[in-house]
């Protein structure tokens, strides 16, 4: 990964060397957005009807942007972060005057006035708004019509499905989704792509469909580390319509992005509640991972009261699920699925008392994991308990990625590891809140290590 | 109020010109430390036995902060915004090596380690902590010892009791208490005090007595608004350790308490739910103010939806306290009084939908008072019910509080009423959030109207 050459050729995936060198050729006109689109455009048209990413695509819309982009540079104006990269945003984000779907019929032809803050910040950025990407129903279980571009027999995960696989089918550099167990992480891992998921409050949600507002999360997509680090920085910032943004600075996630670390991280391997029970590949994978590592990985077994975390996060997601979908249930129980509706009825029943318990718990788990984070650089653990299982009915479990949503903790997955049925495991880094730009630095750092591992066959 | 001589006399209570003036006679040495805090000992040695005020006092401790920050003076170093003021604590604000007991016998000879933020930040401005003040069970509803110092046989109000009544007898210029329904504005009333009550979340509650987390908020208690004004500003200001804190900045609330408002304010005046049972003295009272003030005063009607402020604060509150006050159910609760385990039962049945959907009509409320503020400098309406009601076996009623606490809005109440058997009755304004120099602006004025036509007798 991150050295094959930008291929041209219509209707094949579109590699750049990597996504930051694209942002350098697109800022120095030596690509112009108009080009870079038509590559994706191709791709995307080739291979839509087997992948069945989008929820909304409109090439016209695509062309204009891009030559709106591409006058803008030749004007000599400056330019922003993202000028001419393409994102897709997953169907649960609002785009004025664009579908905004939320994966339900119930929100067919719904059409936002106002761009989410997300939206915002992209078109100011000079991204490329490729299209509204697949969602699960209402961004829970209930899968979409996506596949797994690896294999179409295989789901993608969920909920962030459209933009995983866009993403990994090539058909967009850059694509943004929502995690509120495993939303992000989860489909990263099972199609190979990079997937971060800031710290909580990092990226703002206003104009995002609210599922749980204690655990929703914005995270990204991107071909590569750099391509993370450059659209969640463009994300982030404080907005007063989200009160789980604060007055944070925004982290330089760029440059631990493209450069080496001055210090090597250290690893804390963890193996999480579910452990035991995740596929046999990637016990090995694992086995083989970590001993490779040596001396710069260290085990640590995580005290037994982080099995609470599992139910304490659901009941928290079903309580504030059942009071933020309750219009959806009142309009129309009985179009949505049978999982949703069982947790919708789960979380009426919810008493208000455990609910702020479970909330409580939370502080005190964050404070073990970031115990934890001051002997280690990241925590090291699997992204998915396997590869992508067979089947479209189900988008897999999210056991190892609601612990680290319910704490808080930011994490991305890398696409290092393949189970023996060709399809790609992620190694997911967790990092202390606020502190992405340290995770961001150690992924860099173990996604260099990697490609000399398999170049060399040698130890670190 | 306000023109009154400083009194010298042992025992009497203790006028000062105004808080301000106190101030800057201490600061400017023309008044030491030791000779004011002499004044209030002598003053609650005198008349605590009758009043109850205080749930921790020790003369030595007073005298000793009083000798060194005379000696701190002398030195010629910077002194704190409140060198040398005395201020009373409510006994739910955690002080380091003093008792909190928290108003309950399960607390007993409780001793922090630690101070709260509060206390904290009125050692660093140089405040004289002058004991604990008496807190009814828990800062919920079962009164403490404490009586009305107008009238001992009638209540002082609840649950910042001692704070008021001990500002009120002049034993202290300053008090702080804590408001989750009306605990700040209505015992303020009763005692014939300037009662503020500052926007949710302008003061840390770290160390404070968690009742409620999304009502607590801690208010103050003065001899004027100046000295409520000072007071106040100096406890505001963000605390990490408490979410409710933010990165505003603290405003300036001294020098509008101070000086004459540039623009005449304007009051909305409101007839809260409630107000049909209100005392007739109290109606008539606020027919006679209103009429006076003339076009200064327009009156505006609540929408009907703002009936449903007190029961779902209430829900919220309860749920809340059900949830926080667990481990006190737990450990003794035959210990606590009926109607504190009757809250905390039904706090128990609360449902977590019903709970969240109390919060979401907070905003909506909140939208609808601002609306108003965008048309008046403050709206008018009464502090409570009527004069503090006979008995001890109730602390009265927080009907005309719990709607402003709800919606977050800073509150003031000043003793500019009387019923006819001579006890006070408040005036409260109310402004928008995070608007509180405006709000004190306008306390200011309304005061130096009402002593204009005390003396005057005309019309503005």
């Amino acid at each position: 990964m991150g050295t094959e050459a930008l291929r041209a050729e219509t209707g094949r995936p579109v590699r750049p060397v990597g996504v930051l060198e694209l942002r350098d050729r697109l800022a120095s006109g030596a690509l112009s957005a108009e080009d870079l689109v038509g590559q994706y455009i191709a791709r995307i048209e080739a291979r839509e009807p087997e992948i069945r990413a989008w929820a909304w695509f409109d090439p016209d819309f695509v062309w204009e942007q891009a030559r709106a982009l591409d006058r803008h540079r030749r004007s000599g104006r400056p330019i922003g972060p993202l000028h001419g990269l393409p994102v897709g945003l997953k169907d649960v984000i609002d785009t004025a005057r664009i579908p905004t779907e939320n994966g339900t019929m119930l929100d067919a032809g719904r059409v936002p006035l106002r761009d989410a803050a997300i939206t915002e910040r992209l078109r100011a950025a000079g991204a490329i708004l490729m299209g509204k990407t697949v969602t699960t129903e209402l961004a829970f279980m209930h899968p979409g019509a996506t596949r797994n571009p690896h294999n179409p027999a295989h789901t993608p995960g969920g909920s962030s499905q459209g933009s995983a696989a866009a993403v990994a089918d090539g058909m967009v550099p850059l694509a943004v989704g929502t995690q509120t167990g495993g939303s992000v992480i989860r489909p990263a891992s099972f199609c190979g792509v990079t997937g971060y998921k800031p710290t909580f409050g990092a990226i703002s949600r206003r104009g995002v469909l609210t599922q749980s507002p204690s655990l929703d999360t914005v995270g990204v997509f991107a071909a590569d580390t750099g391509g993370a680090a450059l659209l969640a920085q463009v994300l982030m910032g404080y907005d007063a319509d989200d009160p789980a943004t604060g007055p944070d600075p925004v982290p330089d996630l760029v440059t631990p992005a493209s450069a080496e670390p001055r210090l090597k991280p250290i690893f804390a391997f963890v193996k999480p509640p579910g452990w035991d029970d995740a596929h046999p590949d990637l016990h090995a994978a694992f086995g083989e991972l970590t001993e490779r590592l040596g001396d710069r990985v260290f085990e640590v077994e995580l005290p037994a009261i982080f099995d609470e975390a599992a139910p304490r996060r659901q009941l928290i997601n079903e309580a504030e699920m059942a009071y933020h979908y309750f219009p959806y249930a009142k309009r129309g129980g009985e179009q949505l699925a049978d999982v949703t509706r069982a947790s919708i009825g789960s979380g009426n029943a919810v008493p208000a008392r455990d609910y702020l318990s479970a909330l409580a718990l939370r502080d005190v788990l964050s404070a073990g994991v970031e115990e934890i984070l001051t002997r280690a650089t990241a925590i090291l653990c699997p992204a998915a308990p396997g590869p992508a299982p067979e089947g479209l009915g189900s988008t897999g479990d999210a056991i190892f990625n609601g612990l680290w949503t319910y704490c808080g903790a930011p994490c991305v997955t890398l696409p290092l590891l393949t189970a023996e049925n060709g399809l790609p495991m992620g190694v997911q880094l967790v990092g202390a809140r606020h502190q992405d730009a340290r995770l961001i630095s150690a992924a860099r750092w173990l996604t260099d290590w990697a490609d000399a591992e398999a170049t060399t066959g040698g130890t670190s």
